[in-house]
């Protein structure tokens, strides 16, 4: 029953086209921060798109927008599909807004069919996914696990977060009490270009998301001597800028050799007094990790840390390290995992398993229901207006969606089943 | 004749304790800016000294302070000993201080001595060696090499510079006319520390200095991607922060294993955007190295760039090298380094000759008259209130300076002995 039903990909093309001009930078890209001018108008659109499919509409006390193809069943409970409308400043027209179509065009296509799978099916687009204002922001409050400690402290600053929540006719308050009971929910699917070149170097079409990686992240100070860069010898210094260097390359080497299911970035630097002259007697190091699995990532932070403080001691410096922060790890539900990997069988794609480096809706809908997402290939990077997904993956990964969604519907409705089916 | 001239240790002490408390820290330092008010007043007190000793005294128009023993020979030329009594803020009693002194201390006892060694001997005070102003502002006047356009452009800035030489009673004018013939000068001989540990780790007594080393200095930027931290694989970076560490540790090892007489530093280095969670997209490096003999410090830019270039390439990022400066080495003159090298002889002191990787006035000197200079053995660094030298290294360095100024008079008496004498 479920195989006859398909999207209908020219609708779901000109439904993207659409969307990518709301904001549009003119390069490819869109410009469309949460809650601002060409935020607040992609989503009256995808209101509009979704009444005109006959679907109903709801915005909750977060901002989320919502399409809903309601089941008959009572009781049903709601399974969830989307992403997210918003865009970092000046990005790309696939993050997000390829699964706010792609769930809208999965939904319209069981709604057209006559089909009632059981539960209601709710397209949803979350607000401020990329952080403009505090990042997560409309899934978090989901999830009920945004405390309003969080909102007193937005990244965009008080004030800026005022102006937002005003123009969108929101509340911390109204935020705080968009949470929903994990009882009503069925799930939550997502698709998403990956924003890394696996896929297309792997040459697959779906990448199953094991988990979305949890993030270390430590600041590293080392401190040696500033002496005269003319009169001290090589030997007789203790050059906190060389010791750096030894630890940037050590600690990626490590991380590659034995890590190579984990990342690790040292994007900031500073050299103190940061001088032609003068050997550098001071160097601040940040460096962040990431592991999907949370006992990787403790053991990636075990090793990496005694070869932060080996190197500083061959190097002859103090060293200091200041833990900043700590995301643990989420694993995708096995369930979902499994309704996406059938999905990808039926419909002869190949498909690998893969952990998601960055953050997603998909990792705070996980502790209200079981989440999983899956990745297209995609080129071009990530947040940028040249990244990129072909029309035929975008429309693959929108398949397994449906089948995945008709499949967890299935599933729910004979709990007897295996979840791989 | 001249062996039976010693230097008064005792004098010379109470001279150095004296001069140390004008601008005194009170943490053994001293804050003796060029031309400002402590500098000033250390010129006094040196000039007063010099009177009470009979010796004539005189200020050039660069402010250069001077205490003279003339020689009665007809058409005698003469000999400079000197250092300068200005100081970095903050800086250490020993830097410079001690050349004039142990000058002031050698040309009194010869005047003591009633010993004329047919030369003038001249104890000179040179205006703003460490750069509060110019840098090597007095030196190069004598020497006839500042330019006009040097003075018009102050590291201090014009209004500073303007200020300064009001204080002191200069004008630009008065600094260029400063400036001495080659004809009348027999030569130049400094006393300094060394600022560096190799006279201490050797357990010598005298650096012998071979040459005043000279400086290239290149401003590096390298080019990669700025990739997404998260969903970025490290085998798929182009990261500029990687690939500046790699040079950082390349560059040090070179020179450490290639050119042993030479130094160099890493001091700069600004990544960007310097952000935690995306890789380096580019890397500025400030990176300066010395030699003191021209053709080493040729073979270390051609090798330095060369190894540059490579890294960049292996680590595929696109390179520029900016060359910042070049300041040519400054060999010391045999004369002066054979009449310090016999004058340690003499003395039964153990001497090693070493370079000197900082500039000096000697630099400045050597292009107007045979010029050369040793040092003492020092601890605690440069340009710190720590930095401390023995007071019986000091005593064995001014011992050197007169007997080696006495060496060059009799050298210039009858110019057919050998200059090792």
């Amino acid at each position: 029953m479920p195989g006859s039903l398909a999207i209908d990909a020219e609708r779901m093309r000109a439904d993207f086209d659409a969307l990518a001009e709301i904001g549009s930078t003119g390069d490819g890209g869109v410009h469309r921060p949460a809650l601002g001018e060409h935020h607040l108008a992609a989503r009256k659109w995808f209101l509009q798109r979704a009444r005109e499919a006959s679907l109903e509409t709801r915005i909750d006390g977060a901002g989320n927008h919502s399409a809903i193809l309601s089941s008959a069943r009572p009781g049903a409970r709601t399974l969830l599909l989307g992403s997210h409308l918003d865009s970092v400043p000046r990005g790309g027209r696939f993050d997000g807004a390829l699964g706010v179509v792609a769930a809208l065009e999965a939904v319209r296509a069981v709604a057209e069919a006559g089909v009632d799978p059981g539960v209601h099916l709710e397209a949803i687009d979350f607000t401020d996914e990329e952080g403009t204002l505090v990042g997560l922001l409309g899934s978090r409050a989901v999830a009920g696990t945004l405390s309003a400690a969080a909102l007193e402290r937005p990244r965009c600053g008080s004030e800026a977060f005022a102006a937002a929540l005003a123009r969108a006719d929101l509340t911390a308050d109204s935020i705080l009490a968009a949470s929903r009971e994990a009882d009503g929910l069925a799930g939550f699917l997502e698709i998403h270009i990956e924003q890394g070149p696996r896929l297309v170097d792997g040459r697959m079409s779906i990448g199953i998301v094991r988990g979305i990686a949890g993030i270390v992240s430590f600041a590293i100070t080392l401190r040696g001597r500033p002496d005269h860069a003319g009169t001290t010898p090589l030997r007789a210094r203790r050059d906190a800028g060389l010791g750096a260097a030894r630890l940037v390359v050590a600690l990626q080497e490590a991380v590659a050799r034995d890590f190579d299911d984990g990342v690790i970035n040292c994007g900031r630097l500073r050299l103190s007094p940061n001088a032609y002259n003068i050997v550098p007697g001071e160097a601040e190091l940040g460096v962040e990790f990431r592991a999907a699995d949370a006992e990787r990532l403790a053991e990636m932070e075990t090793s990496l840390e005694a070869l932060v403080r080996g190197t500083a001691d061959d190097a002859g410096l103090e060293v200091e390290i200041d833990k900043q922060g700590c995301i643990p790890p989420t694993p995708c539900a096995a369930e979902v995992r499994a309704a996406f990997t059938a999905a990808c069988r039926k419909l002869d794609l190949r498909s690998i398993e893969l952990t998601s480096g960055a953050g997603h809706d998909t990792g705070a809908l996980q502790a209200v229901c079981p989440s999983g997402m899956i990745f297209v290939p995609s080129t071009g990077g990530s947040h940028s207006p040249r990244e990129h997904a072909e029309w035929r993956d975008c429309v693959n990964g929108a398949e397994v969606l449906l089948q995945a969604a008709l499949r967890r519907a299935a599933d729910l409705d004979d709990p007897a089943l295996s979840p791989a089916g």
